[in-house]
């Protein structure tokens, strides 16, 4: 039974539109600001990365779905685990919910690219990490 | 043979990121531009929809495909097509080009909604308009 | 000698620009979370102060200044202060810092309005808590 | 008498918050597009003046005030004139008019930097083009 890492966050004014609800764009930071943090619980930083091990993390593919509206000012957790993982990338499986209630749900599929922008070996024992969150 | 909507847009610093190419969550916010821009096309606007006829068009699900990175000052063209219309939904295929090389696609199913969030028929005369776009 | 109320956040991919660095618009998306965060602090809601007393705090002014960059990934502190406070508006000095070293500050003007847009009293409750942060 | 540059935008979804209007932080996107069209309208990109002259324009004072909200799908127009010019930095004041009526004024002191982040001359030709916009 994979780990699953936990965000948690608050629904401001800059993320929501005119449609008093979240503006859809938006749901991919908070994506993108759960598996920064999921980075960081691992003991790695993209700044890091780049500069230790000459990689970066980028997304290939994001299949996302909007179930429920999200609201100014609610609080929502985003759920990450991992699908699977290869030798240069890994799909992660992401939801958010609000008091269990899940609102959104997403398979982001991330590569580990080089300088030049080439698939890479994700490191080692990053990768080695990475594997007990998978489900 | 459907018609297409171009929409063509420069790349702004607000738009990028640290790492020197186009944020990902923002090709979002250029494929909704060219959906409002082709919704103005037909003699619509989104205000007026919904004063008039009491709906929303909200996006449902995204399917992103990032094939090559946007830059900074780029000039791109999104291309947009529709794949099918239902009663109340319809699924919109989007290119973002650079120079006719393609950098991104996208599947994107849009659900016209009443003001209390529930599906709704589509107004007939757009649904109509809308036909001519599909491939 | 009065109050004043800190905000930490950390610099996600979201805020920074192809420069490296934040880029300027989003320092304003700061220190709004951090005045946000400080009527949560106070025992009030935006959306509660519009439901229970009618009003809405919005921003009329606002002068900042950029004094050094703020790059991906660093930690910052938003400190927010009250210069003075008057029947309809009130003016925060706000200062962004990492590890004490001042990165930006800012002066900005709110005003409390109804839901036509008219300057309006606030409510006197939250006047008060304010007035032991004015320095 | 100055020339003034004028740049036209349309009021999309991303731009608007909760509250129904533009996101008072999305005003400083706008100046900053409107100053971008500017640099290209003078026949230089900000990717061209960092190749060619090793020089970045950067924002180190906003002084932005909200006079009128600006609405969704509202047709708005950024115009921007130079107070003054020195050899490292120049002072614009930009407007946002929406059919002549002023919604939003700013004054922002941008300043020429080199690599290294340090106050550098303007490029001598790109100066006296931006002496015509003084006012």
């Amino acid at each position: 039974m994979g780990k699953s890492f936990n965000f948690n966050l608050k629904i401001y004014y800059e993320d929501t539109d005119a449609g008093g609800v979240v503006y859809y764009a938006n749901y991919l930071k908070f994506l993108e600001r759960a598996r920064s943090e999921a980075i960081y619980k691992l003991g790695y930083t993209n700044t890091g990365l780049k500069k230790d091990f000459g990689v970066v993390i980028m997304v290939k593919h994001c299949n996302i779905e909007y179930k429920k509206p999200i609201f100014f000012e609610d609080n929502i957790t985003i759920i990450s685990k991992l699908k699977n993982i290869k030798r240069t990338s890994f799909i992660m499986y992401q939801e958010i919910k609000k008091d269990n209630e899940l609102l959104s749900s997403a398979d982001v599929c991330l590569v580990c690219v080089n300088l030049n922008g080439k698939p890479t070996r994700i490191p080692e024992n990053l990768e080695n990490l990475l594997r007990d969150f998978i489900h």
